[in-house]
This record gives C-alpha cells, sequence and structure tokens, in this order.
C-alpha cells in the first residue's frame, strides 16, 4: 500500500512559498498541489493523464418502488454514454480526462436487500475485481463514478450501516423520489438496516449491494496500491468507498471528494468522513459529474504549481 | 445597454429539462448556462472567445503604511505577468482566456485619499475610458481582475461608501497586513470615509481611487453595453464594480462572482450585492485568478448544455 510521501509534500509547500504571490493566497489551489505531490511522491506533480471510470449496476431494491425511473433506464444511459451524449461526456472532454464506462451485469440485478444479502460473496469479488481492474496504472488522477437506478437507495443503506443514523437521516430524493416513491425508499433502507448488521467491508457490500460500488471500492484499492489519487463524486460515489472505512479509518486517505452534492445525505456523510469537498455546485446527477468539474480545479492548482515563476526568478525580493 | 433576454433563457431552460438527466440535476451548472443565454440572447450560448483584462494601478495612500510590500512590487509583477510567470497566466492558460493586462499610469500613483480626492474628473473618465476601451467587442465572455500594491484598503473604503459600515467591518489582511500595518489600513479607511461623502459612482472612485478601479467600472459597463457576460474576481474586483450599483441598482446584472474570497469583507459585500459566488476556494490572490477558475466551471456548464443529449435523441421515453 502506498502512503503519502511527506517529503514530497513539503517540497511541494516549500515551492508555493517561493511562488509569486502572497504565501497561501491560492488557498485550496496549493492544498490540491500539496496533496498530489504526496500521493505521487513528487514535488513537481503531473496530471497528463487522468483516467474517469463510471461502474453501472442494477439493483433488486427497485422492487420495492424506490425509484421514479424503471431499471431499464441504467443500460438506455450505458447507451447514452457509448454514444457520447451524457453530462460525463461533455464534462470529460473538456476537463482532460479518458471516460471508460463499466456496466457490470445490469442484465442480473443485485437481489433485493429488505429480503435477503444483496449479492454473494463471489459476486463482490468478483465486482472488486472488476473495479480493479479497470484502473489505468499508467494514469496520474482516477475520477470515479457510478450509474444505477436505485442506487441512492443502496447508497444510503450503506451509510447508515457504516456510519450509523437511522434510514431517514440518510434517505434523500436521488434522481427526483417524493411522496410514496420516497417513503417506500426509507422503508426499504430501515427494513434492510434491520436485517443485516454487516461488520467489514465486504459483508457490507454483500448485504446491501450493489456491483457498482463494489467496483468503486475495488478500484479505490488498486488506485491506493499504485499510488494514484482518486477524486470520488457524490453522494452514492462518497457513500460506496466509504464502505470501506470499515476495514480501514485511513483507506481514502489518498480520495478526494469533488463536490459536495445537492442529495442531503451527501453532507452528512462527509462530515462523518471528515473530509473537504473541492466544490459545492448544487449538483445531484452522479455519473463522476462533480468529480469532473473538480479535475478542471486540480488542472488549475497543478498549472499555477508548476508554471509560476519564483520571486527570485521574477526577480523581486 | 442590452438586457437579459428572457425568451432565450427560457428556451434554454427548456431544453435544460429535455437533456437525459433528471431536470435540474447539474445544479449551477444549469443556471449559469441559462445566465449566459439570457445575457448573449441565444439559446446556446457560446464559449469560444473569453478574455481576461487584469489592469494595475499604484495607490497614494500606501503612504499611510498599509502594505507589507512597497509600490514597487505592481511593476515587477505587471513584468511577471509579462514574462508569463504569475499564477492568471498559468490559469488562463488552462481555462482558455486570452490575457491582456493593462498597467493604468503606474509611475503615477492616485493622492493619498486620507489628504483629499484620489483622482480628479478627469483622471476618473480616463481610467473608465482605458477600462471600456480595453474590452473586446467580439468576446464571449469577460474576465476582470486587478493589481496594485495598496487595492485592497482602497476596496475597503470604497465598499464602505457605497454599502455603509464602518472600517474595521471592511478592512482585512489583504496581501498579508498585520499588526501595524493592518491599524494603519484601518486608520486610513476611517480617515477617508470621514472626509469623503460622495453620492455617485464617478464622484466616489475620484475621492477613493484608484485607476484599475475606475478601469473595472469602464469596463463594466462597457461589456453591459456589448451584451458580453462578465467574471469578476475576488473582494477589490468585485468592490470595483460595487460602485456602480451607486447610478444603478441593476449594474451588474450581467456579472457573475467568479468565487468568494478568504479576504474576509468579500463575504459582506456579496451577501450586500444579493449575489452568489460559483467557487469558494479559499483564495484570495487577485488577479483574476478566482474568476479564470470560475470560468473553467462555465466552460463544463457551456458543454453539458450544447453537448447533452436529449432524452428523445437517446431514444429514453
Amino acid at each position: 500500500m502506498t502512503e503519502f510521501d511527506p517529503t514530497a509534500a513539503q517540497a511541494a509547500r516549500e515551492r508555493q512559498d517561493s511562488l509569486t504571490k502572497p504565501p497561501g493566497s491560492l488557498g485550496r489551489l496549493e492544498d490540491l498541489a500539496i496533496f498530489m505531490a504526496g500521493w505521487q511522491g513528487q514535488a513537481r506533480p503531473r496530471l497528463d493523464r487522468a483516467q474517469a471510470l463510471v461502474f453501472a449496476g442494477n439493483h433488486g431494491v427497485v422492487a420495492q418502488g424506490v425509484n421514479p425511473f424503471p431499471a431499464e433506464v441504467t443500460a438506455l444511459m450505458v447507451r447514452n454514454f457509448a454514444a457520447g451524449g451524457a453530462a460525463i461526456n461533455q464534462l470529460c472532454k473538456i476537463a482532460g480526462a479518458s471516460l471508460s464506462v463499466v456496466p457490470l451485469d445490469l442484465d442480473r440485478p443485485t437481489d433485493d436487500f429488505t429480503q435477503g444479502a444483496a449479492m454473494s460473496p463471489d459476486e463482490v469479488a468478483a465486482a472488486m475485481h472488476a473495479g480493479a481492474d479497470a484502473v489505468d496504472k499508467d494514469a496520474d488522477i482516477l475520477i470515479l463514478g457510478e450509474m444505477g437506478i436505485g442506487n441512492s437507495t443502496v447508497a444510503a443503506a450503506l451509510a447508515a450501516s457504516v456510519f450509523g443514523g437511522r434510514a431517514e437521516d440518510w434517505v434523500g430524493p436521488g434522481t427526483g423520489a417524493e411522496g410514496e416513491v420516497l417513503d417506500n425508499k426509507r422503508r426499504a433502507v430501515a427494513a434492510g438496516l434491520a436485517r443485516h448488521e454487516p461488520v467489514s467491508a465486504r459483508t457490507t457490500l454483500a448485504a446491501f449491494g450493489g456491483r457498482e460500488q463494489a467496483a468503486i471500492c475495488g478500484a479505490v484499492l488498486r488506485a491506493r496500491e499504485l499510488g494514484l489519487p482518486v477524486i470520488l463524486d457524490g453522494f452514492i460515489c462518497t457513500a460506496a468507498a466509504g464502505v470501506l472505512i470499515r476495514d480501514d479509518a485511513d483507506a481514502l486517505a489518498h480520495c478526494l471528494i469533488g463536490h459536495e452534492s445537492a442529495e442531503p445525505g451527501h453532507r452528512r456523510l462527509i462530515a462523518s468522513l471528515g473530509m473537504q469537498p473541492v466544490l459545492s455546485l448544487d449538483m445531484r446527477l452522479g455519473e463522476g459529474t462533480g468529480a469532473a468539474v473538480a479535475l478542471m480545479v486540480l488542472r488549475g492548482a497543478i498549472a499555477c504549481h508548476d508554471g509560476m515563476a519564483t520571486f527570485a526568478e521574477a526577480g523581486i525580493a
């Protein structure tokens, strides 16, 4: 497992303090450059190669009437990704990330977690492997996103299981649940929490699903092995990666949260993780869209870190 | 004067609602696309040509010991801009903006506003003209920034004069004032406010300065004539443009505030204007840097608005 390199980070801090600006005046951009330096283990981190991975899955819990859209939309949106028509396609293009979409057995939804385990241990392992295997080992940054009708219900269950609290603390509108659908969502999460008491990351994923969540966990773990910094997206992506905290409190140290989603549970989740999102743009789409916008900010941070003159170079005493 | 085109904005809203995402789920990105549509008067706004203008000036009030840096740094930083070594150079490159730096009589600082008017009416007019003339009439978006040792003191005086409150409500560290320097800054602003009671935008600029502030006002007014949306930067830039509110409460309707600066007065200023900044990244550098980062977000907004498939195009019912 790669650890943060304090020497590279310190060298990056010293470089920041030598650049032609009042020290600290680039705020979060300075922190981001230093974060990248520490995790890449070099004082001048690179962002030449950015990979975006979007994992897609289907969920048996949709049988509980938790989503206003039918499960078929997952596959249709995967087709839309392939055709270049989704938001994440546009944002990856403009942020300079290479996008891969990984559909995970869309015709084989996980089981309904209100009735039993969503996945077998083998299914969890397979999905985690799929996530890990999709990571480009030569990338400089990894962006993670997801698509899956019903997966904000899964996210709420995962977050409640790992970080505590009641179903209603974590359930929100997702793609637009309201009224009865929102009630169904709360009931489903409460039923899942009453049924399952998992204690590890893998048993939590097995209990609630889903495949895209397990793939995100696999990708986050592989990125850590590679010393590859990660930008997580919003509520669903963060809840998925947050499952890893169950095994290792430090598991997300190499991750940024790209943005604070408008999905209400995200704020609570971010607070539980003690992390600070890069952006807050009232987005709640998923697909990695908030993470892709954050990549642009990160590019700004690295451009300043790398391209600015020092006071000495500029002849300013 | 160009006004917001509600028909174009409505067409943009309808397009947003037809794109392959839950309505509203791109949050601020949707608002930004619609803002651009309304001000450009077209349902599919363009961002092909982005202009960044940085105005630089010097200020007689530095005689009051309000800044830890000597006034010579303004010219040295202008040289650094020309050499491509400053933060704004890197951010414009990565955000796709063409940068022009306009130094305004750096060897002829405005007069010390604690002792009398900072500028004559003719000097105000000349600086406003310089700002207006620098605007590229073919631009799709205009980013404004500034550089000038002592100009956070000027900004505090302008903001207090226009929006009320005491010197200490608006004075902050700027480039790094603390202790005695910060006390001097508060005293200078209080003295300026006691001496001057301007009632119009032009007399306010004459009272407190400076040339770069007047140039920002001139550029904002010219952009409005052209139907050219503007991204303001942080505290100093917003305080400068805010002077226009004195003549017309609607003067900044075509402007975005790129980011909320870490300079404490900016939050108060934003609240006084009733505006919502695009970003909050703890930046406090000036030069237009926060506005340039916001341009990247705006590019993301326009890319989604323009490039996404509609539900009909994607074959999703």
